[in-house]
């Protein structure tokens, strides 16, 4: 076993493993307890230093598995992820780069790279994402389409809106989840083009009438793999049990046939 | 039949839980009235009358259970829900314990406990939470880190919506059930953050994937659940068809054998 | 054939039933025009002819089906309905009762009552019904426990939204609706108790959760009873199959039973 | 090979709809970018030259189809999709019909008629539609007594809303989704009659049932078709393979039988 192996071994180890999700819990604590100005007046430092401190385990971490596994590393999407979040912390996060001082708390996620039942529930997730990806991309087309529409028929009165072809698939985006998609926005753009809801009503009808039906893809797609299975499971049953009978059958057959034969050579002698 | 056992079937014989459900349903209709102040000031104090001597009823039989079953008695859920609610109107309702007195109304809910169908409702109820537990502690999760990234990102601006952990949750909690979403929400920060969509259509697709794979995973699983009783049915009976089929094929072959037998003995003679 | 038979025959006969269909169209049609007050200081007294010929024309065909059944006319809920409907009309709109000139619509529900395929839609919505009836029962309990609490805790500071049992009710279905929930009602109460989310959250996870069953409860029930169906099919079928094959065996075991009993014959003589 | 086939089979060979698709996407991009009216000063000519010459492509694209398949080209409902889209950017979109320069994006709808993935998604869901038709019937009738009624009923007091059958359908479609319906609507209604939710609240858990059981409705129907096909897969496949085991026995038993007719054989001599 080399140093890569033992290293590798070592820190996938349970006790190790145990203590790495601990201290992913704690950064979840500080960095929660870090939003509030109050507590980083009084105990700002201690969880800058908590911070910093679970940051260089991470770290270290990754580096360790980097060299037992070496490029074979990033095959997994896991430790991809848990590179990515762990990276963005050490960029530093000034100037233009400011926002990424909040994704810090990506690093919470590694939760569910290092607890298997909750990656298994995410890895379920995505596979159902392959099933609905035509649906997607027939969405998306569909959006395009309203979206250019809307923004030559209601941009120039309602620019807010209907702007550009951004702000229009925000709007129909907001529209297909019906959230003030009348008092909102249709009514007022009604008062203006009394003839709008020729535009909004079918968009609301093809839009929710497309996602049902991806909605009801994926239902059904999880129950078939699952009869699937289960059909194949009752029929491979019954016929195990039914050629256990006609086996026996047979034999019973076969000793009966040794004894009329048995008979035969009786006859002869 | 020791007098614990008698107190204890005399308290769970049919007439006696009739009497009690009769008295919750007035219990529930007097706690009613009591919410009209027209009706308390004519009425109240026959109303407040009705409810002590209700609640008297309730602790004596609570107190007669609790006698017959000793501890046994809180080994069921719905006697332990049953207790906690008559405990809580013997609290003295005053002070910063006010609330309670609302709370009062939570004995109607021994409805429940005592009519069996709507006890069986519930507990199906509660036999899916097990299976979406995973997929509520990815919730958690993910509600955790948006809020905190929410707090970072938003909470100096919008203190009302985003200013703590709490506060973001709550919001974030409103952005799921897509209530005021954008009007209310998304276009107010996109004013102050031209990229605030960039958080929140994410965060309103991963939120609503999840839950419609919440509810698709009770649906597979009920539906599993069913069919492999199903299947099981199905496949016991054709065994048991096939093996009676299968009996008669075998005695037929036994005559058989018995002709061939005989016949060897008639060779013998 | 009685003359009431006769009758009974002819009124359901095709020619017959297509013409009352006609009129309940034209009768829908012109109860839709008279909405237009334009249309009905042009032509009202038309359209008000036009409305009292129909009317009577069903009258008659109503008097005639009570005729020619008697007493079973009322036994076919649907022909409760039509005498419902058409009754209606007959009551003088008037005074405290002008409301019912409004219901005079509700005939056009009867084009329901004879197309065949709509009553086999509405029937099978019917018949979903009582197996959610105990969900329902449960739906009520808890909204009205629900709704004496909100009385109680926030009645008095929003009279509007929780002044009674019945302003609360509707709130709560509002809610429920997640209808402007947090940034209509539950922020504005926030306000004044700032702990009213752990009445909230709770009342919208329990309320959805249980409707999102109920949901669940019709789709597997109404799946549960076409596998019924489908499993008793192909047991039967394969069952079928088996007795065939295994007949032609036991038959085949029958003749070489009785071959080798005329063997035994051949040997004795 | 005539010269009409040898065109009808160049139009719609590989390397032709690929060049196809590009040109729709492109003109997608080129029809996005026509949006925004910075880009339209800048480079306004040679996005129309674009948008001409792509149009150009299209329109001889569809000639030869049309010459080389004749009459038949309008059987399928893809190709009448085509031709319509790309008629439409025929049309001088000027007066009046200025509204037409916006519908030139349909165009771009294209890319689902030649993506065969899309054709299928778009092909599932339109098969969906039959299976629902009596229940959208029956949700327009309802539509029409409930929108009738409301103007009758609120039509003087909210114009804006009721004020006419159309006005009062839109509404009515509004309240179905949800959208505002309580604080938009129903609380400023019910300010001026305040049992106007006897009205609302019925029409609400009508009409979400009716959707509910819609959905269920496909939900149901495209797992029966699944279904189906499983059963007559696993039952033909067991029957098969008991045929198979049967055949086994009976080839046993006419050995058997030969060796009986010998015994026979053997006892005459």
């Amino acid at each position: 076993m080399s140093s890569r192996e033992r290293i590798g071994a070592w820190i996938e180890s349970d006790p190790v493993q145990r203590v790495i999700i601990s201290l992913i819990a704690l950064n979840a604590m500080t960095l929660g307890l870090q939003t509030s100005p109050a507590l980083v007046a009084d105990f700002g430092g201690a969880l800058h230093l908590i911070d910093q401190a679970v940051l260089a385990v991470f770290v270290v971490e990754i580096l360790l598995k980097l060299y037992a596994r070496g490029a074979r590393f990033f095959a997994s999407g896991w430790n991809l992820f848990d590179f990515t979040v762990v990276a963005i912390a050490l960029v530093p996060a000034s100037g233009p780069l400011a926002v990424l001082r909040a994704l810090r708390v990506l690093r919470v996620l590694r939760l569910i790279s290092m607890a298997p039942r909750l990656r298994f529930v995410v890895e379920a997730l995505l596979k159902a994402l392959p099933g609905i990806s035509s649906i997607a991309l027939l969405m998306l087309i569909l959006f395009y389409v309203f979206a250019v529409m809307a923004t030559g028929l209601f941009g120039e009165r309602f620019p807010e809106w209907f702007g550009g072809l951004g702000a229009s698939m925000y709007t129909l985006f907001q529209v297909m989840t019906l959230e003030s998609w009348s008092m909102g926005i249709v009514r007022p753009v009604m008062a203006a083009y009394p003839l709008a809801w020729l535009f909004f009503i079918p968009f609301i009808l093809i839009a929710t009438f497309t996602m049902l039906n991806l909605f009801i893809g994926i239902i059904v797609d999880t129950m078939q793999t699952l009869h699937d299975a289960q059909h194949q499971g009752t029929r491979d049953e019954l016929e195990r049990s039914m050629h256990r009978d006609n086996a026996q059958l047979e034999h019973e057959l076969q000793a009966l046939r040794v004894e009329v034969r048995a008979l035969r050579e009786a006859l002869r002698r």
